[in-house]
């Protein structure tokens, strides 16, 4: 019998003694190792926190309590503890349990989330609401020490510093960036983790808080004002913050302590809490990035499956080590994001022209804008989701001062299980407005080394857009060469339809043209290649032979590539159907079925094909 | 004879004795006044700033050393001594000096700027360049404390702490935000000041710089951790920077032996210097709201020119307050923007439900969505181009959650002589691919107060773009009413054409419309309302009775209005004509010039009519 069996609601979890709950987090562990086992997901960071989700649980009272996740990657003993325990098993799987917490999905999630440092300034917000409404409830966000980098961050602790709203944010630092060296935040933490030795604050912690009511009068604040030059955490002291800590983070009977005696404090309060990823599973404790975000594994040994097509990101990440090779002005900023963007390559090989800013993708763009006014050569890494931060910093310190800097948009399109957060499913349309940038998306992986190399050819600014995973098997060109600025091509000649392929759907718009031979109707397939400068002269020949033309793009249609051939060829008699993604928020699923559902495949662009033919 | 008439370059100012700097200073400070009085312009910043240029550009040497302002609006004396003396008198003119740094206009605007918060990203991409290219030279960003409170900022602050280059943060503290009382940070700076005395503080600079030398050393470690104590500026400390301050920002000569001390320490310098906005001239001084950005006012009375027109903002600030006393759900957020944005009126009648959050529009939209899904109907008030700042907070945390929050978008369109770095040239192509978000955009001032109710009442995600200045002198009725959400309003109808217009050029359409009269040409005149949804019934019905369409819109055409026009009406036989913005960055100049040059004009929309009725 075991004690999860039990546990339905986070008020089920308030009827076992404190002394039992350390057994059920071994149980929740358990759970969350076999699921993600099994589905993939973010197996390291859900493990560092179950022992805080459970004291915070156990003290607080969800939902009445908004207990409010950063990133949310780490939220899955949550998920587990508040009613979605059967579901789990379903795990990012289409209609299944979400990756991240997610309002539509439970009430216990009170902020949904997938990007860094939101926490907060929502925190701030429900507290703010909270007593604008006269309620009586508690609101606790849970931050990491990476999404403290994040400006974002810093602009909620200041306003709540200011505000002085009842909040607790807890810091979860889990060393990540301090082991990374990333960031002066990073070094700061680990000045405090030397100077208040873990068990010394925990004592100091039980004692003080008795003291607290005393602050407001003369005394209590002397006693704090000498406990802000004797005690660390001045930084967050400055910042109108009580900080508390560190603590350990995985002594659950100890952490549910203090979270009860912390409870009651008045404003602001900054709990700085000690956990290490990947905790109780020993493979992700020793591998934390690896099992940060995983794909399957076997629960037993720790070994992950292996998927041994090439990605665009390792094409990426080669060939810019090797254009780096013979020119020295080459640099490369990450935000946070070495493995996933391919750059440790790049930092293993140049270390001094390599950057990782922290989880600030605002300052990696200004940053690499004042780089390439100093008359070096960045490219800038960034997902195509988390590049949405720095639309202004593109436009305004990029854009605008015409300065050459390469953003490579990995994870563009469909990214599957991570969901609607995380799709790049907008990079085309918050990009194709801005002025001076030219807008590439390689149709596979051979054409991608070739247009990292245009980008850098081309001294301008440049986006280039590519899926995540595995390319299509591409054989890749001896050496990357540069590709003419906003040149199509045609990769088949026919005269019945005409389909415009751009990035990774040229495949299928070739495979659709193959379908349609069968049926002896003759396509033209193009593989566009820029999105901007767009290759309107191409378009308005291909116009002389064909009226029907489809476009297929993995972006929303709105804002588009199909927007812009429609805007083209509007007013010439030419017939056009855009496929591409709709204008909702596309949930989380394998990236097969949702290209499946959204019709992204070859079948359905050679359906497509046959419909408009039929028309007239 | 005066000096400033020798000065055409920093080099001539060296010649200067350091005594006759206040002279030359007093000089600057009657040229920026007289200019300012006849062009308009950001007065109060630059004139508090007169003296810190004179001291960087004795000390420094531009523009071999490199020094970035942030914001830029405090750039005026710069300008005039780096070469643009002679044309400073057409400030902010059509072809003339731009109001802000721009690197296509000198080699001393090392980096072009005009949104908040960029510099110390920018300086640190300098420093690193300049160290990896190994040439010697010096980085200086200026930032005001109200741009400190940027997360940008800080993002900057904590890469600059990490990676020790040698650089000096200017932090020019006009106490704007403190008196304000915005944000945990100006709560922080005016600690500062109390705890360090202005003149010891001064002391001990002078004192301490001749002993950093000994830094590195055991030593200099120990006397570094005990002046970390003792010194103020802690926060800046923690982050990596040596922090010297706060220092007087007026007495020229103390400030130019100052520089002069700290020009050779190493790593990152934050010097906290202390200005006066508006300093020497008496109405500034009084004012310094009133004359940050100023339009024409008498030199000598300080009165300032006032047009009787209402204003978009005057309309929305009046609505809002009217909507609000019968809605105690409604609270308001500006990003440091009260008077801009008109929101000092709420701040006035429901001090409670007012936020100014500081210089932090990312947070302003997270904490606004957090605000909604606690049960409040909250508007977040920022102008068209800053909002560039937040899109990922739009799409992620509103958008996503399909939480009401409306968002306020004054100064869209064309703004004028601020220029490039200010149009709200994009917001209808940034948000149009959003999904779930309503976009209104009114013909008119009276159309604005219906829009905010229509928000208001949707309970959906809304943003509601206006131009900046005057309404068209619309009557307005008596109470906002509700429209019905995706429904265009057909003006006039016609049959030789289809004239679309949205947001503010409706009038020139209806005007257009008049003209063609003139020729016998009757044309349909739609005011579109809603970008989003968009009235797509409305236009196929249009187009039985019609073949030929224009639209009308100041946003850029690229993901804009009229390609969603053009998309839409693709293949059915309509020629479609689209008026707006180029995809360019449009300089600065009067609105009407610039209206006249793009072709946002009555006349222009009447000959472009005419001329798709030629065609065919």
């Amino acid at each position: 019998m075991s004690f999860l069996e039990n546990i339905n609601n986070p008020q089920d979890l308030k009827k076992l003694k404190k002394e039992e709950l350390p057994e059920l987090a071994k149980e929740i562990r358990k759970e969350i190792v076999d699921t993600v086992s099994k589905t993939g997901g973010h197996l390291a960071p859900s493990l560092g926190a179950v022992d805080l989700t459970l004291s915070l649980h156990y003290v607080y009272d969800s939902p009445k309590d908004k207990i409010i996740w950063d990133v949310g990657h780490q939220a899955y003993a949550h998920k587990i503890l508040t009613g979605r325990k059967d579901k789990f098993k379903t795990l990012r799987t289409h209609n299944g349990v979400s990756g991240f917490p997610k309002r539509s999905e439970s009430e216990h999630d009170a902020f949904g989330v997938g990007h860094s440092s939101t926490s907060i300034s929502a925190a701030l917000g429900f507290a703010a609401a909270r007593d604008l409404k006269n309620e009586d409830y508690r609101v606790v966000a849970v931050i990491g020490d990476g999404a403290m980098t994040g400006g974002l961050a810093f602009e909620g602790l200041q306003n709540a510093g200011h505000l002085k709203k009842d909040m607790l944010v807890i810091l979860n630092d889990n060393e990540m960036f301090i082991s990374q060296k990333v960031g002066a935040i990073a070094g700061y933490f680990a000045k405090l983790l030397t100077i208040g030795s873990v068990k010394k604050a925990e004592d100091k912690v039980m004692k003080m808080v008795s003291r607290f009511h005393s602050f407001g009068s003369p005394f209590g604040k002397l006693i704090k004002r000498v406990k802000v030059m004797l005690f660390p955490g001045m930084l967050f002291e400055e910042m109108g913050f009580t900080y508390i800590g560190p603590v350990q983070g995985h002594d659950i009977t100890k952490l549910t302590e203090i979270l009860e005696n912390i409870k009651g404090m008045k404003g602001p309060v900054l709990l700085h809490v000690i956990t290490k990823k990947g905790k109780g599973y020993a493979p992700a404790e020793e591998n934390p990035t690896q099992f940060h975000g995983v794909g399957k594994f076997n629960a037993q040994t720790g070994e992950i499956a292996k998927s041994g097509a090439v990605t665009y990101t390792e094409v990426f990440a080669d060939t810019l080590v090797r254009l780096a090779n013979g020119n020295d002005k080459i640099v490369a900023i990450t935000a946070a994001m070495p493995e996933g963007t391919g750059l440790d390559k790049f930092a293993k090989n140049f270390p001094e022209r390599y950057f990782d800013v922290g989880i600030a993708e605002e300052h990696a763009v200004t940053f690499a804008a004042a780089l390439a006014a100093g008359g070096m050569s960045p490219v800038c890494a960034i997902y195509s989701t988390f590049m949405q931060r720095a639309i202004d910093n593109i436009i305004h310190d990029v854009a605008l001062q015409n300065l050459p800097v390469i953003f490579a948009l990995d994870r563009a399109g469909l990214v599957g299980e991570d969901g609607g957060t995380h799709h790049g499913a907008f990079d085309f349309s918050y990009l194709k407005y801005i002025p001076n940038l030219i807008i590439m998306a390689p149709a596979d992986e051979n054409e991608l080394q070739h247009m990292l190399k245009t980008a850098f050819n081309s001294n301008k600014p440049c986006a280039l857009r590519y899926p995540r995973g595995a390319g299509t098997g591409a054989a890749l060109d001896m050496s990357p060469s540069v590709l003419q600025i906003g040149k199509a091509k045609v990769l088949s000649e026919g005269s019945d339809v005409c389909i415009l392929g751009i990035g990774n759907q040229v495949e299928n718009c070739v495979k659709a043209a193959e379908m349609l031979e069968d049926k002896k109707i003759k396509a033209t397939v193009v593989n566009m290649r820029f999105l901007k400068p767009l290759d309107e002269d191409l378009v308005k020949e291909l116009l002389a032979k064909h009226k029907k033309f489809v476009t297929v793009e993995d972006n929303v249609l709105t804002g588009g590539f199909g927007e812009s051939i429609k805007s083209l060829l509007c007013g010439t008699g030419a017939v056009v159907e855009s496929i591409g993604l709709p204008d909702k928020f596309v949930e989380h699923g394998s990236p097969n079925v949702l290209r499946e559902k959204y019709g992204l495949t070859a079948k359905n662009i050679a359906e497509t094909a046959l419909n408009i033919l039929k028309k007239e």
